[in-house]
């Protein structure tokens, strides 16, 4: 029996997801697994919930905190981290670039950039010309891609997966969704990948 | 080198404090590390965050996650876990008496047991005669640790812990301080230890 394929659901703006996502590929390898990646926003979700920015702001000592830990986490893989200047960063364009290339094999090293310019090289991704860059070697055409991200086809898509993400449960970032089974958090995704393979 | 000892701090009303309070005394002997058991009050905490009930209460998404992340912990560890018919409930009582019982030898197994009557008996920890069951066997005289719970010296000594907690940034349970290091969750056990001993 093949393996229950993982969801990953991610929020470019989130902190945890940083080192998740960079990790996630050679993860899944490990498990024999695949992953369907899955870009939403939380921002809407976090409206919902009374909240106007990042709960990471709003509690500043669970803000001091999460740098702290996802410092001691990256040092521990390897992973640079700079300590964004701006925190949290509009996700929307990035996101939106992610949904119209959902299903492309370029979709995992797109991510991987983003992440990486947000949180190790400081960059700002809400800007056209860091997407670009991002885009850079990957799609064939970025500035099309760019273009096409302001459609409505490309808001709608995004829409449709934070609308989706709240009907799955989620209420934060990384997610992993394996069947029915929801796991939150970038400590969680081994547990995920051993569920998603338990049965296999 | 001796390692740093590791200060567990834990409300009792707390759900994933269960499956930590229950494993930490096996983990600390595997890492060779000494454990300071310190209990403190999460309620106030919440309060000054403008919360008058749990989060997991105020936050239903987030709830419904963590009863199913704790049951599948718990299964994992093949610990018993009852949802408890009140949640949270009332942890003052344990917690002076626990505040009492410092350095006590028998304070881990009374810390265990008033967290398996919570979360695998679903009987209600702020119950006196619940609390002398607790106790009995442990200290020689139940009764009088009790009443020693309803003194100005226990409730100040509960104070005390919960001032110091704030202090050292906590913001939720379980909570592992080693050294100027803060480790949260369940989860971030192991790597505390890590942390501890890294230089022994």
């Amino acid at each position: 029996m093949k393996p229950t394929p993982l969801e990953f659901w991610f929020e470019f703006a989130s902190t945890y997801t940083y080192p998740a996502a960079l990790r996630i590929a050679d993860v899944a390898q490990r498990y024999g697994c695949s992953v369907i990646w899955r870009p939403f926003l939380l921002g809407p979700i976090f409206r919902g919930q009374g909240w106007n920015d990042s709960p990471f702001n709003i509690y500043p000592a669970k803000g001091r905190y999460m740098w702290r830990d996802l410092e001691r986490i990256c040092t521990k893989l390897g992973l640079p981290l700079r300590t964004p200047s701006q925190f949290p960063r509009s996700s929307l364009l990035a996101a939106r670039i992610a949904c119209l290339a959902a299903g492309e094999p370029f979709l995992p090293e797109f991510v991987r950039r983003v992440y990486k310019r947000n949180f190790a090289e400081d960059q700002d991704i809400a800007d056209a010309n860091v997407m670009l860059a991002c885009l850079h070697g990957l799609a064939s055409n970025p500035e099309a891609v760019l273009a096409a991200a302001q459609t409505e086809d490309a808001k709608s898509r995004l829409r449709q997966n934070t609308t989706r993400a709240v009907e799955l449960g989620l209420f934060g970032s990384p997610s992993f969704v394996v069947g029915d089974e929801l796991f939150w958090g970038n400590d969680r995704l081994e547990t995920a990948f051993e569920w998603a393979t338990a049965d296999s």
